[in-house]
């Protein structure tokens, strides 16, 4: 099964999800075995126009693992500066002369799907702004898998920022595509999920409810998916931040409420809202969920370098 | 044959530029064959006084695609910062002792020559200043030849920016070297070419004509080299900067004028004076053209890195 | 002999650093002929929280001339930003998943302790802050066995900022465990090496005098260790600064009070302490120090890969 450009979390179908976290799997074991030199003659663009040190690392990180190679900049802004002015497709066009894959961060919403709409090599979006982040939506969902073995019958609660997170908003969409899966949206009032996701869950008949009370839905759930309330989305709202920020703290109280086995995840970084105690707890998955990072996105790049690379070339 | 530092165009004569030429060609097969593994013990430091995100790339990829290995950074001022205050000339020895090459771009003219002289490792100037870009003007050549088949007798229309671009500046002086070339210097008054490069061709007999009707040249030319108003180099004069742009604006409607074999070309990146409509035309080469600056930094690269490395070693 | 953690100078008793040299000795053959592809699939993090592009690109250089790879940013203060706020341990925990190695600058003093405290994989201290740069201290030691071809019995006289110069003072350290040795500290009054380290040196029963006048200490010594008088160490005391600078230079003056065998170090970059004339004396070892750093990096990364990849891993 072959992938051209990655751009958004919905162009991702169920077989196809299926097929890329087997891929995950064999990734795993391939790390484990000390990688391979397979792609020593392939070239992997982090193109990033906003730095984002954590995701560039993990994506350098898939496709040294994988015995490629790698060309970076977290300053990509200028390529384009005001003075120089060049559009985003340019560069891609450039860079097509170059490489054999572009991984792309850039500030616009949209952003990736017009890189994608002008190249020949595959694009990778590493987050465009408010927009798609699909790679972090799909390594929650292998997690999620492998931590609790299934995805259909899920019963998840999402927690803090809905409003504003992409990372829950893409997750909810992507679990809308499995069976029985019900979610608990818990959120301060501010900060509740916004109505395009909730219509679309009505749509597909998945169940969900809105809660405020968090002690009463740790108990039901096999994953308690936390969030940071983002401080830099609030601008000079301060005090709406401080109102929003330590109202759902995860804490030893907390993992006494929930089943045994039952996960915590977290996209990181987080501030307080897990307190240190947790990460002693086997159910604090979320350094492991931060690694299977590594695996998808190695999977997805060996699966959108599958095609010749000289097919690619003029 | 073999090359040690590279400075400035000037450094070239004919034969050189050939056989630079001829390894050129075979560097473009060898990436179409997935590249090579020949270098994998031997470090590239780019050495970046400025940022220019474009050109780093294109020598990192060279770099890779032969198979070798970069240390890499934009910010080296950092290396000799007012606190610290190291001059270029350590900077350079300390790097003698860790890499096998050095590319060098510097905000100082004769940065490059500076660096040369106290390295024993080659030296490959990457821009300095105002003053040389010596392997965009051995691009530059290298895609007239091979988009038009020859130089000798070539016609080219240079346009736009003359007075401050170096690139034209370089080309013209490369250029001067082959048979029967005539330029036509297509600028307004404000960015004439320079009175140096005009006494020079004078002085080797090439032919030249000076012109401000863009319309006039299209139909006698082969290759059309336009170029960006810069208004970088205005500083405040703004008015000035606003009255020379969007006068030579390449469009549908040059193409209607231009001769069928003939191409345009631009150092890129480019803002309006070459329209959208304009790339999807086969005479459009300015992306092959940036291509072609892989091919010959590899293939320069080979070349001075021909040398046995021990030999270079304390 | 394996090595996890390298976090400070004082954790190498002698045997150690016996170890460490011969293992450098051995890494200075390997680059002679030109490295090794041994360790293609082990990854390093250079993880600077400041930018020091010498310090980086030495480290870097060294993974890559053994075969490794390289993940790389100067920013990494981007990781924990003020809006995000992630805690170093949290970022050490995540790069724990993706690579074999980190090297650690942080500006702050006992930054790479904490790392080490929850990191699997090992934690290299490239300097953090004030506090301690062990493998300069290391390099600087390897530098003076290898060109006077003992530490027992040298006699070393240490120049310029003594008070601040946090290598000064980590050597002083390590060559306290050799036996006869003795230091002439050489600095204005502002500037004299701390009591700490004093104090350590007679408990040690190690000698030492403290002197003005460099003229008379040339003639003595083995090795000159010459140091920078750090501006951005004074702040607003220019004054100060103005009065401490330029009191000791070497000069061409200073090369003919010294012994014939007698080497000048330094741990770059200099200003004007050491003028350039002096460069072409063979004794000048300075520019032989730093490529010696670059030995010992790579000694120090082969002892902490030393141990299985695979048994890091979860």
């Amino acid at each position: 099964m072959k992938l051209h450009h990655v751009i958004e979390a919905q162009q991702f179908d169920v077989p196809t999800l299926s097929y890329l976290f087997k891929v995950t799997e064999k990734m795993e074991q391939l790390v484990a075995r000390g990688g391979t030199s397979d792609y020593l003659s392939r070239i992997m663009a982090t193109l990033f126009y906003e730095p984002s040190t954590r995701t560039r690392f993990s994506f350098e990180t898939a496709m040294h693992r994988l015995g490629g190679r790698v060309i970076s900049t977290e300053n990509a802004a200028e390529f384009s500066s005001v003075a120089k002015g060049e559009t985003l497709e340019d560069t891609i066009r450039i860079l097509n002369g170059y490489v054999d894959v572009i991984v792309l961060r850039h500030y616009e919403v949209g952003a990736a799907r017009r890189a994608a709409a002008v190249s020949r090599v595959p694009v990778i979006n590493a987050g465009d702004g408010v927009g798609q982040h699909p790679t972090q939506a799909l390594l929650d969902l292998y997690t999620i898998r492998k931590e609790t073995g299934v995805v259909d019958g899920l019963r998840i609660a999402m927690v803090g920022d809905l409003a504003q997170g992409r990372t829950v908003r893409s997750l909810a969409y992507l679990l809308s595509k499995y069976k029985d899966v019900k979610m608990y949206f818990v959120a301060p009032p501010l900060l509740k999920m916004k109505d395009d996701i909730l219509s679309h869950l009505r749509e597909r008949k998945v169940g969900y409810t809105e809660e405020t009370d968090l002690q009463k839905v740790l108990p039901e759930v096999n994953v308690v998916y936390q969030t940071r309330i983002q401080k830099e989305r609030f601008g000079d709202r301060t005090a709406d931040y401080e109102r929003c920020r330590g109202v759902y703290i995860l804490n030893q109280d907390s993992l006494k409420l929930m089943k045994p086995g039952a996960i915590i995840m977290h996209p990181l970084p987080r501030l307080d809202e897990i307190t240190r105690e947790v990460d002693e707890d086997s159910r604090a998955a979320y350094f492991r969920q931060a690694q299977n990072g590594l695996y998808v996105r190695m999977a997805l790049l060996t699966m959108v370098l599958a095609s010749e690379p000289s097919s690619r070339r003029r």
